[in-house]
């Protein structure tokens, strides 16, 4: 039920999206949904989705975007559109005096967001992209972690991945890959995650350059299907970040100070709703757990020896596998170095 | 105790990893340490190391390299020193008929490895590198899981690291750090870990091109302390790795398929001697656990929320870290886009 001290959210669409951050308003004591706004279904539909998803009753419902931004019963926006349309609204909001809560990516390009930057400071308006897991009770901690000197020490290395296998349908039709709609395809959705965890890791400060890694994956429209990244703080500290729309669904974040090294599993996503959890230093898991009843070195020594033997007993040839390993090994430590001695070239090991 | 069936290996030098190989050898039913060479120690202290590591009353002592390879009594040799005598020894052990068992990195460079390929093949000898963790069980495993079509798919991406925090000494005097002897540092070092985990996991295909990546630390002398690469084996495959003396212990490898995702967390030496284990899938850890009573994205309401309500209620200006943030974010994300429309060139963000 509203009351005074509630913030009036106003929300667009009837999604699924919408299901969760209504609910989600729903338990924020200090908010509440005050009007929907759907252009792609009847008042009656929008009147229904508004029941089912548990908004107060005395929540409007609108057939225009226009309405309810005009709405005086509504403090703020949750607009779940498409991003080339956010800058639209956004100004409109704004200038409505609407507070803009706003799922990534925020805009296409920086020239604009510095549009809505320029009519939220015009407006007064508060403004917040739409990522959760910044907001997770653990993100704090781990934050307390990573700003440890005795604990973490000096940040070095940040690792962070968001992926997860889009099914065909998704590839074909999704917002996410069409280049009119959410243009920046899987760097501006999951690439947004593994940016924002880089930047928590190092206290929120841009990083020097920004280099893309090769490997990335377009589709026909020249959409980011996956890519990676290297953010450069220079004096040795780095993070790299990959996304994708085409590999099973990870959300790793690791990050490696002097002192301790920290890894979340579920960085974006926690696996479980009400509790999360990270691991600090080395401490180790404990799934699939192999035997050995002798260490690993001997392993080596027994295979190594038992190849001896073949020679020497048997007659055999060598098991030229562990030199082409070993060589390719090589072939690859020395082209890490020529890259680097090369202004970070690609370097051809094809063939060599 | 020596018997006819065990390979008899030679070793040189008394060093620590001395004493953890030939106890290696000495677990291994098929080999045993047939005879010692150090030019470094007494005969006596060579006598004394040698008892001390339990080696056989039989193994022999010699005072220099030269003799344990003109050994009769020696299958094969270890020889943990510098990779800048690599060569060396390697083409006269294996010209002495011996076979090899190298530590990493192999060789400095292609070129010099190719000149032990040449001995080892000419003299029919088995080549094995030093690496330790590949012959794990552990690894075994990993490995039909990073192969298996239903649990894991096609690989995308690989993502491994393995760093310590070297201490002064270190970095002042090891031989790891010396243009004279162990001249790739870090990457012949923790990256070589790294490198063969990739190949690992694809596999052991060698990509398409590699690329170092910005960052790296280079010391005075011009060796790795720290860099990383990425590895492309087209078709969107590809690996990143990380190597440093500068950061806190890790051992983490990631491997991304379509269909599953490997964890590892101390791949390169597992945590317990004799049980090591990995997880795949989305299997979450229990650790540092932290509760939080409803989900985050109320969480995240709840700060909107409250900061609107400054505003409204109080006067209050806008909090512009969100906005920051997020700018941030779009700034790094544009910048990656720029980066993959321009030749992967470092894009420079500062300023923006």
């Amino acid at each position: 039920m509203a009351d005074d001290s509630q913030i009036r959210i106003g929300v667009f669409s009837c999604t699924n999206i919408v299901r969760k951050v209504s609910r989600a308003i729903n338990l924020a004591p200090n908010a509440t949904v005050s009007a929907i706004a759907s252009i792609s279904n009847s008042i009656d539909e929008t009147k229904s989705f508004a029941a089912s998803n548990n908004f107060p009753p005395t929540a409007k419902i609108h057939g225009s975007y226009e309405s309810l931004i005009e709405d005086p019963d509504v403090d703020a926006v949750y607009f779940p559109i498409p991003a080339s349309l956010h800058v639209e609204w956004a100004i409109r909001a704004a200038r409505n005096g609407k507070h803009i809560l706003l799922d990534k990516p925020v805009a296409l390009n920086v020239y604009e967001f510095d549009q809505i930057v320029e009519a939220c400071e015009a407006n007064g308006i508060q403004f917040m992209d739409g990522t959760q897991w910044i907001h997770n009770p653990r993100t704090a901690k781990i934050k307390e972690f990573l700003t440890d000197p005795v604990s973490f020490g000096q940040l070095k290395s940040v690792q962070s991945c968001f992926s997860f296998a889009a099914n065909e349908n998704f590839l074909k039709n999704d917002i996410r890959v069409k280049p009119g709609l959410d243009g920046l395809g899987a760097l501006g959705d999951a690439g947004w995650y593994t940016v924002q965890a880089s930047l928590l890791a190092n206290s929120f400060r841009l990083p020097k350059t920004v280099t893309a890694l090769p490997g990335h994956v377009l589709n026909d429209a020249g959409i980011v299907l996956s890519c990676g990244a290297l953010l450069d703080w220079e004096e040795g500290v780095t993070a790299t970040i990959y996304c994708s729309f085409l590999a099973n669904v990870t959300m790793e974040l690791t990050a490696i100070g002097t002192k301790g090294t920290l890894r979340v599993h579920d960085f974006v996503i926690p696996f479980q709703e009400t509790e999360a959890s990270f691991t600090t230093s080395t401490i180790s898991l404990s799934e699939h757990k192999i035997v050995n009843e002798i260490p690993q070195e001997a392993c080596m020594v027994i295979e190594f020896a038992r190849l001896v033997g073949e020679i020497k007993n048997r007659g055999a040839k060598p098991d030229g596998f562990w030199l082409n390993f070993s060589r390719k090994t090589q072939v690859i430590v020395d082209a890490v170095k020529e890259s680097i001695d090369n202004n970070l070239e690609p370097i051809l090991v094809s063939g060599r």
